[in-house]
Order: structure tokens, then C-alpha cells, then sequence
């Protein structure tokens, strides 16, 4: 299967495991508008990349997509309730995701907050259900890693840190630490993920990590990258928008040419932090090319 | 020792105990204005009665008070996430909270919002942690029952209810549902952890279950008979707010002289539910007594 397709086949998988996630019949007798508003902020769209690399890593220790839906499903509900709260009018203040009104939009700003909140909360759920993981033990660790990505030293901290950046002048080292929380951090937990579903040795949870933080990074260079010279038809969103918010990116700091030159770096580093893995490292390679190379 | 000393405290206790989590060297490297958001929001007051309910109920099966500050500390975090987003202008609109500037007036909206997600999420992680039991069965059916009490069918889906309330003519059944999900769930399980944290019986896991329900009913309609008839000096905030609001209670549906019948039969049930606890159940008693009694 080429890569594309298997990313979409995945993608395809996690909506519906998270649609059935979210119905009454698995959350208990929800508020009918809050469970509501939850589903629009989370299903229906988006390249689900980092369920992708929980499912992938998994699949390096043998375990099977259905046996890493419930960790992919609770990342991915840390992932959307991040655009739901970063989306409000006192954060970034967006009408539109995906072409369609933010959740405050659909609905109002409070449900937003709530519908947030809610998505947070069913993560852990998710996680410490007795269905994602025979071993307790497996659980505690996924709600333990997931918490330390997500919290004020990860994501959270990440977005404090970007609504505090525009009209100051950030070196290399706090651009990188901002978005090593903000965006790293996440993918790092789903490459992770894998490796604690697979009850995998620390060498190989550690060479996980490592590959993890390679590709944020390259990730959200590459996502700088297209900031500037994308193509905003394909991009699915306005370009040029870090610039007009005078937000500093490893590009606006070095330049094109030295970023693309970061990026080929980032990625050989990827591609070597798989070592251990090999032969089965194919996919999860593939992967790293991807977000290089992606247009979009 | 008389109650109101012991909650006094255990409350001490447990404010250190946060106090210590809310810092780098227990979260990692934080975003420092993030953090103090959450300091803020967190310590330094409340009578920290779901830290208590904790503490006491652990206590029932031997587990000393330090095996339960960490889901003490967890559950308090849930409590004051929920007292940050609800003050939000969004949603409640509140300048101040025990006496001090909120958190989105002494810091702003989106910092207030990041504080709230980060204090949620701190919950799980504290949960998860290995010092909360040595048992990760424990601490996975602790991150569980704190996230199902939590979220779209627990305290955020109640609070969804009461933003929705404004205007209709609520019934007995619907003020109830509301009332258990928004106030009673997290009442509910911080009796329930204690049985969690002491590896308790079903059988005893559902007595403290029944006798949370209770106590958690009648926390709330003495919040509501001491919004009707409280001295707001004493109450420490405003009163008559639900009648301004145009809220129901079941104050205002049957009148206040059957509110306290029933608050009398809700006690009972809550002693009652007490009863394969005996002779070790004298504080939950106290517990129930004072909850019905109190002034403020």
C-alpha cells in the first residue's frame, strides 16, 4: 500500500472508533449539547497523523490497529480539543478550521470552553479504560505520558508560550522550545505510545522518543516552510501568517535555504533513530519523508 | 479532635501537597506565567472538603493520610479547573472568587483557559503517577472514575445543563440530574477514591458510592436553602443569586420548609450508607452532620 492510502485507511479507522467513543452508549448519559458540540470539534476531518504514528509504533512491537485505537483515539482528543480552546476569541480568535465554523462559531464560546474541557477529560478516559490495554500497568503509563505532553511543561505550556511571543524577538533556542512544546511534544507521545503499548524495552521507548522529537521538529519546520512559500489553495489555510503576526520561526530567523538544509538534518536524524527497528522501520521511514516533503 | 479542626487540617495538608506538585521540579520545565496561573487558581483557600472526603474514606481501610494526597491533590485540581473556566465572562462572569480577582482578571481570558486545561490536566498526571499507589490497577481506576465524574456525563455535562437552564422550567428529575452531575460527581468520587486507594471490596466501594450520592445531594441543597436564607457575610458571597439568576433549585420548586425534610432524609441515607463501616465511620458521620448544618 502506498503511504498515502495507508494513511488514509487509518485515518478512516479512527473516526469511527472515535464516533462510537462519543455517543452515549460509551460516556454514559451525556449533556446531549455538549456531547454534540465535542463531535463536531473532533470528527470529520484532519489527516489524523498523530493517531497514524501510534498506530505505526505499535505495529513494531506486533500489536494490531485494534489493539492501539483506544491510545490513537485519546491522543487524537487531546489533539482537537487543543484547536477548539486555541480557536477561541481570547486565543487565536478563528472562524474557520477545516473550511467550516470553529466550534465557538457553530455553537458559542461557552459550550467551546466546555466542549474543550470534555474532549480533554474523555482522553484519559479512553486511556485508562480496561479495553485499551490488559495491563494496568500499560494504562497508568499512557495517562502518565499523555498528562506530561499535554500539561503546562508540554502542549499547554507551548500555546502560553506563543501567546506571550508576538512583539518579542526569540533566539533559536526558545523558538525550538516553544515548539517542541507546543507541537513536539504530542507527536512525540504518539511514536511513544507504541512502545508502551508494546511493553517495549526502555532502549527501544528511548530510540522511539528520539525518532518522535526528529519529526515535530521537522513537522513544525516543515509547516514554517510552507508558511512562507506554500501554496494557500493547497495548504488549506491563509500562508503568510506567522510573518503578518510577527510570530519568529526558524525560517523568518535563518532564512529558506538554511531551513531546508535543517530539515534534511532533522530527518536523517529521524531515519537513524529507527535503527533498532529495522527491518520493520519501513513505514515509520516513510513517514519521515512524508512530513519533509509534504505540500500540504 | 473536634470536625472543623480536622478539616482544617487535612485542608493544610493538602495545600502543601499542591503546592509542592505546582513546581518545576515536580511538573518539569513549565511555562513560568502558566504555572503561576495555576498557583493561583489553586492554592491559598477553600475549605477543600473533596480532599477531606478523600483523606476520611481512605482512612476506612487503613491507608494513611500521605497514600492519599496525591488523589486528594487530583481531585482538588479538578475542582479548581472547574471554578477558573466557570468564572470565565463566557460562562458565569466572575470578577472575583474568595474574595480575590479571578484568575482571568488577575492574569486575562486566555491565560485563565490555559490554567483551567493545565490544572485538568495535572489532575491525570498526578493520578498516574507512580507515588499515587504502588498498584497500577489502582491508579488506572482512579484516572478512570475522576475522568468519567469529570467530564460530558459528569461535571462538565452539568455544567452544559446549567448554562442551558436560564429561562426553563426545569422539573424535580432535571434539577436533580443536573445537581448530581455538576456538584455530586466529584463529591461521589472522592468518597469512592478512598475505597479505590484501600483496594476496597465492591461491596464497600458501593456503600461509599451510596453514601457520596447523598452527601453530595445534600452539599448542594444547603448551598441552595443558604442562598435563600443565608447571611451573606457569613456564606462569603453574594446570596439570592439563583432566584436572580432565575435558576430552579429544589428550594424554589417545593419551599424551603420541605427543603430541609428533605435535607434531613438525605443525612439519613447518608449515615445510613455508612453502616458496614461501623465503628470506623465516626468523621464520614461528622461529615454528613456538619454538611447539613453548616452556617457557611
Amino acid at each position: 500500500m502506498i503511504f498515502t492510502e495507508r494513511l488514509e485507511a487509518h485515518a478512516s479507522r479512527l473516526e469511527r472508533h472515535l464516533d462510537e467513543w462519543l455517543t452515549p452508549q460509551r460516556v454514559g448519559p451525556a449533556a446531549p449539547r455538549l456531547l454534540e458540540a465535542m463531535r463536531y470539534g473532533s470528527l470529520g476531518g484532519g489527516k489524523r497523523v498523530r493517531p497514524f504514528l501510534v498506530i505505526e509504533s505499535a505495529a513494531l512491537f506486533g500489536v494490531a490497529v485494534e489493539g492501539a485505537l483506544n491510545a490513537a483515539a485519546a491522543l487524537e482528543c487531546v489533539h482537537c480539543y487543543s484547536l477548539v480552546h486555541d480557536d477561541l476569541p481570547a486565543m487565536d480568535n478563528d472562524d474557520l478550521r477545516r473550511g467550516r465554523p470553529t466550534v465557538h462559531k457553530a455553537f458559542d464560546e461557552a459550550t467551546a470552553i466546555l466542549a474543550g474541557d470534555g474532549l480533554l477529560t474523555l482522553a484519559f478516559e479512553i486511556l485508562a479504560s480496561p479495553d485499551t490495554h490488559p495491563n494496568p500497568a500499560v494504562r497508568a503509563d499512557l495517562a502518565l505520558a499523555l498528562a506530561r505532553a499535554s500539561g503546562v511543561s508540554g502542549m499547554a505550556g507551548g500555546q502560553m508560550y506563543d501567546l506571550e511571543a508576538p512583539g518579542k524577538t526569540l533566539g533559536e533556542a526558545e523558538i525550538r522550545l516553544l515548539q517542541a512544546m507546543k507541537t513536539g511534544a504530542l507527536i512525540t507521545f504518539g511514536c511513544v505510545a507504541g512502545g508502551i503499548l508494546g511493553e517495549a524495552s526502555a532502549a527501544n521507548i528511548a530510540a522511539l522518543r528520539a525518532y518522535g522529537d526528529a519529526l515535530g521538529a521537522a513537522f513544525q519546520l516543515a509547516d514554517d516552510l510552507l508558511d512562507v512559500e506554500g501554496d494557500a489553495a493547497l495548504v488549506g489555510k491563509a500562508t503568510g501568517k506567522d510573518t503578518e503576526a510577527g510570530k519568529g520561526t526558524l525560517v523568518s530567523l535563518f532564512g529558506v535555504e538554511a531551513a531546508r538544509v535543517k530539515l534534511d538534518e532533522l530527518k536523517q536524524e529521524a531515519l537513524a533513530a529507527l535503527a533498532p527497528f529495522k527491518p520493520r522501520d519501513g513505514v515509520l521511514a516513510e513517514a519521515a519523508e512524508f512530513v519533509v516533503a509534504r505540500k500540504f
